[in-house]
């Protein structure tokens, strides 16, 4: 079933408008008694079609549904901005794999340029991939993608477990700080994780990040691309968090 | 370091042509005594640069390098054909997660049309894919990519751990059948993974791989999309596997 993240305003209001509305008339072809969830950050209401109108849908709440589909401790990543398109698969699949929420940075060996003028825009973009996958996930929540920020600008007072992964603590056989970090999480952490961009991490990133507090890890043999790692981290964390024996 | 993969018999020859020597010369603009890795599958040397010449590089054998970047468990993903050019980016990210092999199979929900004509022509593509990815995350093998097959004539009878990925399951809320299957797998296991197109596996599908003894598994609460499953699955085996509390 098609979910859609609207406000608590148009909720209330029982006529969807816009692009929603856009959706649901030209993309799903409803009708009128057919069902879709409406998603009002973090809860989720079955729906149902009383009118197609022209340019808008007036539905009715059937119900609210209950089932949380968030992973059970808050995660951060700092993403060093990657080339081309990869931050926007990061967004759609870290999205799909549950982040919480999602801060561009700029690193010593990010070498995108971002162009002043379209910061906006890109940003809108980026929110609206976080908006889309949340919606294909049934997430409870959109994660946000912040504003860029250059790495010194970070405030990572925040957060209480903070991993950094670095390619060069894998290639030394490291292979239990990640592990026993996210074993000994609890719900009430809030964990950043700092991926570097295609280029790595340079030396004096690595010092300025350990001594916020944060722990190099290893993630197993191979050496993963920049946008492989978070769907690594997410992928465990679910694994260990979510799933039993 | 960059890896290539090569023939035993370009390893004894000492010369390096065709796109190996492209790339050496022109993209890395190799110079003599420059090293670079070459992959004999599973084995791995650290080769140095005599001379560059026309279309050709000679080179001499520095070191066996030891090391395994392999998964202690052979993995075998049975991809419901996607659309576009999503089974690219699964042999690319499956092949930098350790996956083993690649079988691309038509099933009752898959939309793509299989041109004859090209079919060899994409194979050759797929390989070089996983080619690739392979060399750039310092696999020891290169995982292959088989033909086309349909589901009802693949032989599953070598697998002796068979994992399906059913959105239904993960839906009615199972969490415990794909992390018992792998925390009980030894090394001699041999694991198939299922996962089904866009669209899902049909109720009959499903059914008949049942019969053939695979097992259900939810993987958490959220809803993959088919390219991302797999990621998925190889993280959490790689978490479980190797690394350490």
């Amino acid at each position: 079933m098609q979910k859609y993240f609207i406000s608590l305003e148009e909720l209330h209001s029982g006529v969807l408008a816009g692009e929603v509305a856009y959706q649901i008339k030209n993309v799903l072809r409803g009708k009128v008694k057919d069902q879709f969830l409406l998603g009002v950050e973090p809860q989720t209401f079955l729906a149902e079609i009383i009118e197609v109108m022209n340019k808008e849908i007036k539905f009715r709440v059937v119900k609210e549904v209950t089932g949380n589909f968030e992973l059970p401790v808050f995660v951060s990543l700092f993403q060093g901005y990657p080339k081309g398109d990869k931050l926007e698969s990061i967004i759609k699949y870290g999205t799909q794999l549950g982040i919480s929420e999602i801060h561009p940075i700029l690193m010593n060996r990010s070498i995108v340029k971002i162009d002043q003028n379209r910061k906006d825009s890109k940003l809108e973009r980026f929110n609206k991939i976080a908006k889309e996958a949340a919606e294909q996930s049934f997430r409870n929540i959109v994660p946000s993608v912040q504003g860029i920020q250059k790495l010194k600008d970070v405030d990572f007072s925040g957060y209480s477990i903070k991993i950094l992964c670095y390619e060069e603590t894998a290639k030394n056989g490291e292979t239990s700080a990640f592990k026993k970090a996210i074993t000994a999480a609890k719900s009430t952490d809030r964990i950043a994780v700092v991926v570097g961009p295609e280029g790595g991490i340079a030396p004096e990133e690595v010092e300025y990040l350990k001594s916020l507090g944060f722990i190099c890890v290893g993630l197993g043999p191979r050496i993963l691309r920049t946008e492989t790692v978070i769907y690594y981290i997410l992928s465990a964390m679910s694994y260990e968090w979510e799933l039993s024996k």
